[in-house]
């Protein structure tokens, strides 16, 4: 059997930094664990845009098809503020998404132990929080068209188009429900069904897939209630299903809940390939920090554990990924923290690289 | 002179309610202040469903256009879920935002401090919050055509469609920086330029409006990103502005942080009339809690500082705003609080009711 294939693009700001860590990670693997990957590497973002004047070569994405998982670090930056629309660092990532179909996109918000105090919220409101937010990837205003700007008379106009059609609606649903059933068996579908249209056919394909899943507990909640309601008790959910725009706001506000941002992993899946096994794209749910970028203080968790959830959903190894989470929370336990996880108190923060090898020494 | 009009517009759920107690504070102003108003009262939403069929009729509308300022409740229940998108208890609503065109709307998140310990955030982080977002409310995806559910090939497509003109951009962008001005002289614009061209065309115009407003420091965010620093510091903010649908979950977010929805009131502000005066409705930030509704237990302060609210920008009263909002923070400060506010420490909570006889007291 050939080697598994693994394409790493790591991006602008931080990326290349905390990416530089899982390198270490995966090259333990292959060392450690006889699990050795085929590893390309190449540019999406800013710095494909730098080098080819687009955020994402064809090459590039023929090889993203062509790989059983793709790892990212992070894409933009405020150097890349002022490029056109159509050439800027995400058009270079939502290619990505888009092309490869990328449908069910998992953000998990989860409340480490070790740092339930450095969230804004009240420990007893987040401590052992474990959710999962399904935000749907490759559709809605992401992607609709007629958009643009145009002029109508004197002015100009800009334009986007939500628009979901009803098997986009349902395979997401089903993903979402998947995981329920693997979980807490408790959905939670977000949509504005009281102001939109495409809310109202979100809903009712919802309850319709829900049939499938009798064992599962459907609810369903208005976006903005939604966004209280993760703040006000976040623990009242299990698995929340909701769109590309909702799930974009909400899955932040909720990885912001548990003051864990620089922990958070994220897996964006599409449909099985011939192997069985889907098409995939892992990927930190930070952005490219370029204001701490060069200086050793991103924190690589959240990539590393990226990488984790691909040996569990690419490449079937859940006990490796078990290990390499069991590490980090070791390595979290002894107390090392990057300057993200650190209070005004003083301590001193340990830099991206040595996180990365103690994780490594504790694997 | 003739009386200020005033249409009073209780709705559903605990909207009569909490209206009921407003109705106190408006006779003691007739009484004690020599400031009588013309006070007419109607249906809007599932109750004028209920009644006429539809969620706000024609003479209802007209009525809003005639008056003063617009006094509203709640609207919606689960009642009506399952009501055709086009009578919803909520398009009673949007339609007197969009006839009316009360493109601004002023949505205080301000941290009462007798409550600040009721927030699900950190004391420190919410204490003294008091910040505006204002929020597009005629425009955006809520009213874009083209929308709706069609059929395409063999399935339903939902639609609805975001549109922004460079004039509606405008005028909400520079009510914004006028309220900065007499604020903290701070506003932030957030969209999601990064992704949507309208976003790209709202931070233009913000960015052009600004040029007016040299004292004003504006910056710019993308909403996700809004979303978590709502979360995760909101006192880095004074004034923000917004778009409808963002503005919807990012006001909702705010709100909560606060931990006082019950007492937060809102503004919705159109052009100015023959008078000088802007067309206005003023309505809680609260929903209709069906849940609670006719039991006694909901808090009247959010409707009774929309008044507060009202007899600042449509009245010209401005002194007697503050004895209003001074006598809701001397009740506080006496420890009546209503069931929402009280945590679960076994104190016995005041009735509606009580809550507004002890206003009225108070003035
Ligand atoms: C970088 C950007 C295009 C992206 C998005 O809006 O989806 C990001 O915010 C995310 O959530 O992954
Ligand atoms: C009731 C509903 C139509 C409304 C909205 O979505 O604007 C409400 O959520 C609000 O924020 O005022």
């Amino acid at each position: 059997m050939p080697n598994p294939s693994l394409l790493i693009l790591p991006g602008d700001g931080i990326g290349p930094e905390v990416m530089a860590e899982v390198r270490k990670v995966i090259d333990w693997f292959g060392t450690h664990r006889n699990l050795t990957f085929d590893v390309t590497e190449d540019l999406v973002g800013g710095c494909a845009y730098d080098k080819h004047g687009t955020p994402l070569t064809d090459e590039t994405m023929a090889q993203a098809q062509r790989v059983d998982a793709v790892l990212l670090g992070a894409v933009g930056g405020p150097k890349y503020d002022d490029l056109d629309f159509s050439v800027k660092p995400e058009r270079g990532l939502l290619r990505l998404r888009k092309e490869m179909d990328l449908f069910a996109n998992l953000r998990p918000a989860q409340c480490f132990d070790a740092l339930a105090d450095f969230s804004s919220l009240k420990k007893d409101v987040v401590a052992g929080l474990d959710i999962v937010i399904v935000r749907e990837l490759t559709s809605g205003i992401y992607f609709g068209e007629p958009r643009g700007i145009i002029e109508e008379g004197n002015e100009r106009v800009g334009i986007n188009t939500q628009r979901y059609t009803e098997s986009e609606i349902e395979r997401v649903c089903r993903s979402a429900f998947e995981l329920a059933m693997r979980r807490g068996k408790k959905l939670c579908s977000m949509e504005k069904a009281n102001v939109m249209e495409s809310g109202v056919l979100w809903r009712q394909i919802a309850t319709e897939v829900g049939k499938d899943y009798p064992d599962v507990e459907l609810s369903h909640m208005y976006a903005d209630n939604g966004a209280m309601q993760l703040v006000r008790n976040p623990k009242q959910f299990d698995v929340i299903v909701t769109d590309n725009l909702f799930g974009d706001l909400l899955s932040d506000a909720a990885a912001m809940l548990t003051g864990s941002l620089g922990m958070l992993p994220s897996a964006s899946l599409g449909a099985p390939m011939e192997n069985g096994r889907p098409k995939a794209l892992y990927e930190p749910v930070h952005g490219s920090a370029p204001d701490i970028a060069g200086q050793g203080k991103a924190n690589p968790i959240a990539c590393i554990l990226s990488f984790a959830m691909a040996l569990r959903y690419s490449f079937d190894r859940g006990d490796d990924a078990m290990a390499l989470e069991g590490a980090v929370e070791a390595v979290l336990a002894q107390g090392l923290r990057t300057a993200d996880l650190l209070g005004e108190d003083g301590k001193d923060p340990v830099t991206t690289s040595e996180m990365g090898d103690a994780i490594v020494a504790a694997l």
